[in-house]
């Protein structure tokens, strides 16, 4: 399958990259063992790829309450609710790896109401959902929600912020026809 | 995780089930290893069992101008966007059985538009995801269309049929929070 | 309006059906006066003819705490909300006559909010459109309300059940530009 | 049922209505046989009466390249979409006694698009639905469609002025749970 | 921008306006400064021109427990809500006068939930926002929210009463491309 | 009104803000003559500040074959959609100054498809405006259409990302509460 593109439009080769892309694509090819193709697609706008990932370690890769997997689980389900395939089958692989859970991520994927989580994670979702189905109506209420489960007003911003991130991360994907990588569906089952 | 119910409603022991049931769901397990949950949540209901297996085999057995393959690829599709987490993972384990090809349940599970399949295959979906969203919309253009790709009459039942249950199925398996065996989740892979 | 067809497929005669098949339609007609449109396209698929009956008549038929009125009136409101000629027009004809009330079917096909009903065919009614329109969100809160409102497991069950039946009946309605019978219109009136 | 309240504010008597609308609501009495409930309803506001019947008569009256019967049709259908039970009850006989068709009504207020209508009638209804729903999309586009069925500009400033006006008049009977005679539901039956 | 369209229609020349025609807008011309473009566009239909007008003073203008600031927000508001733009710069412009407030017609038009009202306003505009998108799902519940803010039921009629009316005007300015005048976009800024 | 918080969360104090951050701070405020709240807001996280603005400029201020105009008017459009307050605002300002046009963007912010602009234009706000509600569903015809106005793909690439990225900084923007500063309402009018 490797003849189907990855993306749209055209994908520079890594040693046609700027130094501190190629430095980061290879580091990342290090650690996992190869190159997600979101690496290789926003490679073609060297500008907004470093910004795309400093944004994104900004939230991710952070000390933060959220644990990596409760990062990865929101990104899952809202990359669910917007019909994201790069994100879902990407994260959801992450999302099975954080949280030593096989059967996670495509739980949440379709319907994290039905997923094995806790009355807090549930809470953390809805809020997550709502930020990205409908963040006009969001109100005090929506706070002290979160607050009765026992998150801080930074916890609901990190809530808020990765939901709002992965939702243009979502729109990209979709509007450059992004492909997951294979490797990413069979990781952590 | 063998804690978890697989039904809000109460489940009968293989035992305790009529004859009929009860050899249908010994052949299934023979057949498959472990009996999906669907047939032990339905089996509550003997006669209603009876009638949905009837009406899945009608449609999901018989002859047909679409493959298996394809038929796995519309529940798995429509299933996705009723947010139906039994029947993506339970009908995903099978499509990719059926299509020998371990990423298409996923694909099309999130968003059926990106997946790899043919041009054919997304005339299909485009009108499994009409007749399961807006029904009442289906007119003369949508049956031309069909036939352009080669779609008899009949198929296009098959699509409509397929999807019309799959619906009833969703709703069944939401409602009752009917969970998917942990085995579907890596069958296939 | 005879040259009306009644479905986009081909209707068998009634002498060409499986004898199974033209017993059940001799004898509806019989008791009814007419045969109903519906009988007459889904004889078109013996097989799924006969599933879809034993499944109507397994929720609609048999003992439950749910009068037949009440059950049609799920089928009326629910069809209504699908934009369900067909169903709307036949079961609100059925709804009349259980429910010895003129009035009562064209109230809930348009507003059930509006209709003359108990509070307790509120609930019922509210859940109902749930299943219809948003199984994926059902939860224990739900249960719980019509708990309240005297309603069993096995009720809630039910009214779940023929809500998610008449949801495949009104899409293979829709989709097969079924007729109903003029006979329907003034009955019950 | 009479114990029903027609309206959730106060019902003038007659008699002490202003004289110009007690002249109104006889003579309305007269040739129908009975008060049609928006006319006791309204009369609460008198000069939003006023208005009403005068901007009412101005669309539905007048000589127009619209049939009467053509315009009944326009306001049952919008007004089962907008599921306002006493438009598509009370508007639903009288498009039944305009059409001299017994069906027609019941067809219009679940899917017009299954009902017994020319090709004209159906573009006059499509672009009725999406003045109601969607009137800022509304584009030249939509007037070659109506101009290629024959209507007249004037025609399509009738379809749209008794679309509009009937959303208004929707949402003031469902505001004001305006309950529909009993009379209605049998007219031109 | 003065050969811009007003409308997609005929816009009479002012004598050619029947006398009571003639002399409103003369009057509104004299008062405003400028004839805003809903009075041309309206007199292609008088009898039409005539109710809207009625209708329009007759809620807008009256004494009511609304003031006119408030009744000119929830205009504005739902105005939004159903993206007309001659009703959003027009009535936005008279909302700004009457609140003597530049920021507000702005606020409420993208999103009143983050505007700068009183709880009072923000109940207001939310039930102006349930009768304008989904009336029928109006209960006794939401005449329970607004009692508990100080509406009389007869204010409350006066909140469905403006939303309904610039409901109808919306879709007609839509629907005929009426272009808002260029003097209301500074007006009270 | 200046007691009304700019934000949910806490501002800094522009003197504690990290050194690069007050840099660029004290730059937006000597060129604007006051600083915009999304600098203040968005200190509160000062890698999240850098990574938005990076991206931000990144997409807004290179050389692109979208006018500097073209790209606020994406910005406001599809921020009305999203109805985020902010961001119709405070880009509807910078808008109307890049286009040197007083009513362009009350005009997009409330239907663009009714506003003074081009054919190329109107399709390039259908396509942002796709991006931003349905991006699942982009396709080759979209591509196609786009090109058939003039628009290279690097454009499209343009259009896209900038609908992305604003469809996250309308998140964060409703999510905080975040206010736009009084001078953005009357700049450039």
């Amino acid at each position: 399958m490797t003849s189907v593109p990855i993306s749209r439009y055209p994908v520079p080769d890594i040693n046609d990259m700027p130094e501190d892309i190629k430095t980061k694509v290879l580091a990342v090819q290090e650690k996992a063992g190869f190159i997600p193709n979101v690496f290789l697609t926003l490679a073609h706008r060297p500008d907004e790829f470093r910004a795309f990932f400093a944004f994104h370690d900004a939230l991710m890769e952070k000390e933060s309450g959220l644990s990596k997997a409760d990062r990865e689980m929101i990104v899952t389900t809202t990359s669910g609710a917007n019909n994201c395939q790069y994100c879902v089958v990407a994260h959801g692989a992450i999302l099975r790896i954080r949280a030593k859970n096989k059967l996670i991520a495509d739980q949440v994927a379709t319907n994290y109401r039905k997923a094995d989580i806790t009355p807090r994670q549930m809470a953390m979702l809805d809020f997550a959902i709502k930020v990205s189905n409908a963040a006009e109506t969001i109100c005090d209420a929506d706070f002290e929600t979160l607050q009765g489960h026992g998150f801080s007003d930074e916890d609901i911003w990190d809530i808020a912020g990765i939901t709002a991130f992965f939702g243009l991360s979502n729109r990209m994907a979709n509007f450059t026809s992004m492909r997951p990588n294979d490797d990413f569906y069979s990781m952590g089952r």
